[in-house]
């Protein structure tokens, strides 16, 4: 197909899509002519792909271009490889901050404590030292009960991680990771206004 | 105390406290001069949580301009309370999408369906409709999963609520809402990497 078709399939406008092409982002077409060039159904899927991390996964391009280059030159092992993609979409902690508390916390759960890897220690240390300078108090057991859910969602999770194509993982990790983040807040949000409307309404 | 030393107290510049005090969202001191002004225990504490809202919140001024007006004009039952509260930190739908299929799930799941309040419905459509556009199918069950555990996550949350002040109840759930996403989603990453280590590690 043409650019403009490729647009039309896409919705993505065809001034972006030659950014895009220039970035580097999405791979050359396959040249017609000087000034014109056929795209396939593997261009339609890179810009869907591209569409859904600036958009809704709110990454900035330099992170999508982490991301699409983890899904196209993939690290051997599935654990590394599931380490890049979680790392290409990690939020950058703002300060530094004692982990003391998360290694405690890490111990009580069983959780393996890989010191190569504090970089989510660091945003957790973070997050529950917001919590602190707020003076939120979590209810009693909270943080064991949210540790305990997550588990059971990852589990789900990595369970479904496809293993056949590395491209596939990095794709499910970084996608998952970031696209099902607000279908889980969202949902927590509805089951909260459900256990109000239970409890108060 | 004198501002400098509500200043030292908070971590927040006196400039900052100034425009704070000049926007209404820190009430005035109680003046002792023409020039200076003593502040109390309440002005640290609504100055921590105003800090709380900005950084790590991630809320606008005016979205917090809106939380604290409810925390100090509390309406009248629990459950509109807390409405209003989690519609203070709601992220706007930014596309018009159709309520059909969330409609759908919260019948399965046995979940009222207010048509008062679809702003979360449709931020779980455009969720969902985000996975469709990005070609991310959810791994068998998943969503029944993550509905489970997050009514499980909003259980604790609202048996937890403050009932005995207005003011209280709205602050434990705006805070809780903004304040415990970032450890929820951190504690699902970490989740994942244990159970990444424990399959392929």
């Amino acid at each position: 197909m043409r650019i403009s078709e490729l647009s039309r399939e896409t919705g993505v406008p065809v001034a972006t899509i030659k950014f895009y092409l220039r970035e580097g982002l999405v791979p050359e077409g396959r040249r017609t002519s000087a000034t014109q060039a056929q795209y396939d159904e593997e261009h339609v899927a890179r810009l869907r792909l591209i569409r859904a991390l600036v958009g809704p996964g709110g990454l900035s391009l330099a992170l999508v271009h982490g991301v699409l280059e983890a899904i196209d030159q993939p690290p051997e092992s599935i654990h590394d490889l599931l380490g890049v993609a979680a790392g290409a979409v990690e939020r950058p902690a703002g300060r530094l901050v004692d982990h003391t508390r998360v290694h405690a916390l890490m111990e009580r759960w069983g959780w393996r404590i890989d010191n190569k890897d504090c970089s989510t220690h660091a945003a957790l240390a973070e997050a529950l030292q917001a919590l602190d300078d707020a003076g939120f108090e979590l209810p009693e057991g909270a943080l064991d009960a949210y540790q305990q859910q997550m588990a059971a969602v990852a589990a789900v999770e990595i369970a479904g991680v496809p293993t056949d194509s590395a491209a596939a993982a990095v794709r499910y990790v970084v996608l998952g990771t970031v696209l099902v983040e607000p279908v889980l807040l969202t949902l927590r949000r509805m089951a909260q206004q459900e256990a109000s409307a239970q409890r108060f309404g």
